[in-house]
């Protein structure tokens, strides 16, 4: 059995998706960041990190998004999430999903995770004005060039959707130009339309 | 035949040293960041993003450490960098590999980089300041939890092996208390006699 730690609005949300998609047999259990419990010491023996997400599995516990996409993927062959024996496409699909979680993700937590990065309220406040500009920048690559369409990879849809869809959840309020995106506005249509992605938007409040 | 652009002093080390581990036949390609050559169009449209690493392979080209390693070790199985049919030994892995590259090395580009995420000059310096605790905070979690010893996943080497000694070189640098860290240390000192580690240390100037 596999139990995802998981938040509202977070990252997590890509590796539910997932989850749904593979037809696991899984567990979701939500870590309330209103209670600050991602670092009470209950959780930090599950992620030392103290983030969301968290896969327990019956070997051990996996932390980082891509990485449990790619578990999931592995695990659940049949549901096809990832092209496991074509090295050159299985690399595409790990750097766009290595690129949203290095570069998206990361400019998008310097608007209200500055604190990571500096002490001073003033450049924390520096650091959230940009977020416009570096999130969007991060999309408009995306935008041109890796979303390849109608799925990130072309055909067939891969866990590489559901972090895309994951994190464009987050483009209002980071405060892009949304006119900027009509591909990906249209994949996050579509993807909002899929059976799974409605499912776990229901429950994962 | 493989080609992998680099840069000496980057993360592009860590590409370098697998492809030497894994007896790849490939070319390294020296990107001079002095001339700005990263933001030069020739570069730009081999890797839209203006970074190093970008490996060209016989289908296109890949870019961002974590996807290229494991393109690596999946291409020259005999070499076995990467646990490839073990999920969950495979998701610790890549786990580590997603925490190099979206914390560690995210955490030391804002030294000399925080123009990325804000403007402001006096928020530059303010991150640049807060260096030696973030970067030390990931090198904590390495030595008290991640590396397991004397590899990064016990046994064998891995890919990993070669992000950490990457990312190792940077320590001193980044200004942290090298007294906490005697395993990383040990693992740094191991990695640098290895031939393959040697090789490429003196070729990639
Ligand atoms: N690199 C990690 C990042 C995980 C992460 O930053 N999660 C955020 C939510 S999107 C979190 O748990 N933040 C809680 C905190 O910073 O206290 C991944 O991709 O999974
Ligand atoms: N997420 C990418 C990051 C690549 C990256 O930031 N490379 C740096 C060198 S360590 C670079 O090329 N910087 C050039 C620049 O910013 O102009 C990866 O892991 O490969």
């Amino acid at each position: 059995m596999l139990t995802l730690f998981y938040a509202p609005g977070t990252c997590s949300l890509a590796s539910h998706i997932a989850l749904e998609m593979a037809g696991a047999d899984y567990a979701a259990q939500r870590i309330d960041f209103s209670q600050n419990e991602q670092r009470s010491e209950a959780f930090l023996a599950i992620n030392p990190k103290g983030r969301v997400p968290a896969l327990r599995t019956p070997q051990g516990v996996i932390s980082e998004t891509p990485a449990i996409l790619f578990y999931i993927a592995q695990s659940f062959p049949a549901a096809r999430l990832a092209p496991l024996d074509d090295a050159f496409a299985l690399a595409q699909l790990q750097s766009f999903n290595s690129y949203i979680c290095s570069t998206l993700h990361v400019a998008h937590a310097h608007k209200f995770r500055g604190s990571r990065w500096a002490d001073d309220p003033a450049a924390i406040e520096a650091m959230r004005q940009k977020v416009p500009e570096t999130v969007g920048a991060a999309f408009d690559l995306i935008e041109q060039d890796l979303l390849r369409g109608p799925w990130v990879l072309g055909e067939p849809l891969s866990i590489g959707d559901a972090y895309l869809f994951t994190v464009a959840q987050w483009m209002e309020g980071d405060g892009l130009d949304m006119a900027r995106y009509p591909r990906v506005l249209d994949h996050r249509k579509r993807m909002a339309a899929l059976p799974a992605v409605q499912k776990v938007l229901a429950a994962a409040q």
